[in-house]
C-alpha cells in the first residue's frame, strides 16, 4: 500500500490556509442591508452626534447657575419666556434668571446649559416657574458631539456589522457603505455511489447530502455558494468540473474520493494544473485524516473526505475559519459531563450537545460510533483535543465551538 | 401632570406579549433555503439510513466467525471471491471462510458481517488473503437503519435548522419541507424632529434612525420587516399610517413619542379602533419605560420610545422574543468587571463589552450617560439586572444576553 498519509497538524493546516487565502476586494452597499457584512476601512464621522445640544427630558431649559441650591423647602423662581418646539430652532436666549419649556430631544436654547425635569418644577402662573432641585452644569443634556464627534473613528475595519452599527451609522446620515466582499465558494461533490435526492436509491448508493450540507454551512458562513453538478470519480470528468468551479469561485471545496483510488484521481486532477501547489495531504485530525489543500494560482481547492459527517466537521474546523476569521472560537463554555479519551499525536473534533444541569452548563460530548448524521445533527457544537492532549476529564471546563 | 405610568413588571409584559402574539402558519419550501427556519411538524424519517449494511474502511468483507482468534503470529486464511463496487449491488454471497474486496462506503455483500481494515491484511496470491487481526461482529460496518431507522422522529416541531440538520434530511431525500412562516413586521418612525437620511438636518433635527436600526434587527431575528415613511405627530396622518400597517403585518412596531405629548396622540390613535385593548402602557424598565402594548384584532402594536438607544434596547428585550423564542436567553456567561448599581423594583438592561482576562471572560458594563448609541455599538449585549436586585457585585458571575 501506498504511504498515502504523510500527515500535517491540524494548526499548520489551518495557518498554511489562512496564509494563502485569495484576497478579497470591497464594495460598496446600502446601510439597510449591511447586516453580517465585515467593514473594508475604519469609518470616520464627518459630523459631531448629537449635533446640537439636546435635552433628555420634559422639563424646562435653565442657566445652571440661576437655580444653585435651589430645594422643595427653598424653590428657585424663573422666569419663563417660551417654549422650544421639536426639531426647531429657537430665537429664544436665556438671560439670568430666565428659563423656557423643552420637550424631551428638543435642542437648548442659547445661554441654556441645563434642564431641569417637569416633575421637579411648578407652574406658579403664566410667567413664573418654580424649581425645587438645583441642576448640575450639562444635566440632563447630550452635549454636542458627546455621542460622536467630527474626525473619530466610529467603526474599525474589519469589524462585522450589527444593528446597534447600523443605528450609529444611520445617526451620522451614511446610507451606503463600504464592506468586504463574500467569498464565492464553488461546491462539487464526487463519487460513483453518490446520486441526486431525486433519483430513487438502488441498492449500495447514497444521496448527494454534502452538495446540500455544504451550501447551506457556507451560506451561513456569509459567503456565496455555488453547488456544481455531481461528478463520477474520473480524471477528465473531474478537470472539466474543478475547471470550471476554480474559473467562477474564490475557493473550491471538493468532496468525495474518501478511499484510496479516487483520492489518486483528485490528487492528479488538481496537480495537472501547472501552477498547482501542494499545501497538505493528510491532516494528523479525527474526523478528516485524508483532507487535503492545494493552491491553484491564486486560488485555493480544499478537498474534503467523502462521508458527510466528516465532510461537515472538516468544513467547520479547517474551512469556517477562513470564511469568518472573526467568528472563529465563537465558542460556550461548560463543564464535560464524562471523559473523553483521544489520541495523542492527533486533534480530535467531537460533537457536543449542551445541557443545563442545577443551573451549571453541562457539555455532554456524543460519542458512540462516528459517523452518524444524527449524531451531528444533535450536537450544538464541537469539542477540541489538541494535538498533545490524550483527553478531558469529567468535569473539566471546556468549550464547545459553536456550528 | 397626569399620572401617565402605571407601569408593569417586565416579566409580566413580556409573558403577555408571548401570550397575545398573532398565530403563525406553515410554509413548504426547499431544503437548500432552510438554514435559520422553525420547523412546523415532527419531521418523521420513511426509510433506514444507512439503507444497506456499508463499509467505513478499505479492506475486506468477512464473515466474523471466520477469523476469531486470529493474530499477527497465527493469520486467518481466507478465500477471496470478488471484489465489491462502490455504488453497486453484488451477487456475491460469502460461505464459510470467503472475504472479498470492500471499499469505504460499500455495500457489505450478502453473508458478510464484518470488514477488516486493507492494513491487517495481506494478500498472499489472487486467491488468498491472510488477516491479522480478528473482527467483532459488524466491526467497521454501519448497519442498515444504525443512522436513522424508518418511522424515527428525527427533527421534532420547533426546531431552527442548522446545516447538520441539512445533512440529515438529504441523507433521507427530503428535497422540501414545512416551517413556520416569519412574522412580517411593519416598522413605523414618527416624530416632529425626525428627517429621511437623505435630507440635510436643520438645527433642531435628527435623522430616522430607528428605521434602519429596527429594520436590520428585525431582519436579524428572522422576521419579515417593512418600514413605512415617516409620520409627524399629528392623529389623522398616524391613524393611516398604523391601519395601513396593521393591514399587511403581524405586529406593527411604532417608535417615537417619548414625549408625554405625542404619547399621547400615539395612544388616541390606537385606542381609536374598536377592537383594541390595551395590554400596558409603561414598563418598569429602564431603559424602555414609555414602552406601550395595544392588541388591535387579532394583531400586535407595540410602541418603543423614540430615543434610538432606547427603542433598539426595547426591541430586543421584548420585542425580540416573540421573534425568536428559541433565541431568548442566548447568553454568554462571565464575571463582571465593576459593581453596577440599580433600582430595586426596575429591571435594568445594562450594555456591556466582552473582554477576556488572564483566560477569563469579562463583563465589562458601558455605564456612563446613557442614550449614546456609540455605547450601543461597542457593546456585546446587554446585562439583566431583575427587579428584585439592587445592583450586582464586581466578580459576580453574570449573563450577558447576545444581540
Amino acid at each position: 500500500m501506498k504511504d498515502f498519509f504523510q500527515v500535517m497538524r491540524y494548526e499548520q493546516a489551518l495557518a498554511q490556509l489562512m496564509d494563502v487565502r485569495p484576497p478579497l476586494g470591497s464594495q460598496t452597499i446600502s446601510l439597510i442591508e449591511s447586516v453580517g457584512r465585515i467593514i473594508a476601512e475604519d469609518i470616520i464621522s464627518e459630523e459631531n452626534l448629537p449635533a446640537f445640544n439636546r435635552s433628555t427630558v420634559d422639563g424646562y431649559a435653565v442657566r445652571a447657575e440661576d437655580i444653585y441650591g435651589c430645594s422643595e423647602s427653598s424653590p428657585g423662581f424663573l422666569d419663563c419666556v417660551g417654549e422650544i418646539k421639536m426639531g426647531q430652532s429657537t430665537d429664544i436666549r436665556l438671560a439670568k434668571g430666565q428659563c423656557c419649556w423643552i420637550p424631551t430631544g428638543g435642542m437648548l436654547p442659547c445661554g441654556a446649559d441645563a434642564a431641569v425635569m417637569v416633575e421637579y418644577t411648578e407652574k406658579l402662573d403664566e410667567k413664573t416657574v418654580l424649581t425645587y432641585r438645583p441642576a448640575a452644569l450639562f444635566e440632563n443634556v447630550m452635549q454636542i458631539g458627546e455621542d460622536v464627534s467630527a474626525g473619530q473613528i466610529i467603526l474599525e475595519k474589519g469589524r462585522e456589522i450589527r444593528p446597534a452599527d447600523v443605528g450609529l451609522l444611520a445617526s451620522l446620515g451614511m446610507k451606503t457603505l463600504k464592506v468586504i466582499e463574500p467569498y464565492r465558494i464553488g461546491i462539487i461533490s464526487t463519487g460513483d455511489e453518490v446520486v441526486p435526492l431525486e433519483k430513487k436509491l438502488a441498492p449500495g448508493e447514497i444521496r448527494d447530502v454534502n452538495s446540500y450540507a455544504l451550501y447551506t454551512a457556507v451560506y451561513s458562513c456569509g459567503a456565496v455558494p455555488t453547488v456544481y453538478p455531481l461528478v463520477k470519480d474520473q480524471f477528465d470528468a473531474l478537470l472539466e468540473a474543478v475547471s470550471a468551479g476554480l474559473a467562477e469561485n474564490d475557493i473550491l471545496l471538493l468532496s468525495g474520493g474518501s478511499s484510496v483510488g479516487t483520492m489518486d484521481v483528485t490528487m492528479e486532477v488538481l496537480m495537472s494544473f501547472p501552477e498547482a501547489k501542494m499545501l497538505f495531504h493528510g491532516i494528523a485530525v479525527k474526523p478528516g485524516k485524508p483532507t487535503l489543500a492545494v493552491q491553484i494560482g491564486g486560488k485555493l481547492v480544499i478537498g474534503l473526505p467523502g462521508h458527510p459527517v466528516s465532510a461537515l466537521t472538516v468544513f467547520y474546523f479547517l474551512a469556517a475559519p477562513l470564511l469568518k476569521p472573526q467568528n472563529r472560537w465563537k465558542g460556550c463554555e461548560g463543564y464535560l459531563s464524562i471523559n473523553v479519551f483521544s489520541q495523542a499525536g492527533r486533534d480530535d473534533f467531537i460533537p457536543a450537545a449542551l445541557e443545563e444541569q442545577d443551573g451549571r452548563k453541562l457539555i455532554r460530548p456524543l460519542l458512540g460510533k462516528s459517523g452518524l448524521m444524527s449524531i451531528l445533527s444533535q450536537a450544538r457544537g464541537f469539542i477540541h483535543i489538541p494535538y498533545e492532549k490524550q483527553g478531558l476529564k469529567a468535569g473539566e471546563k471546556v468549550e464547545v465551538i459553536i456550528y
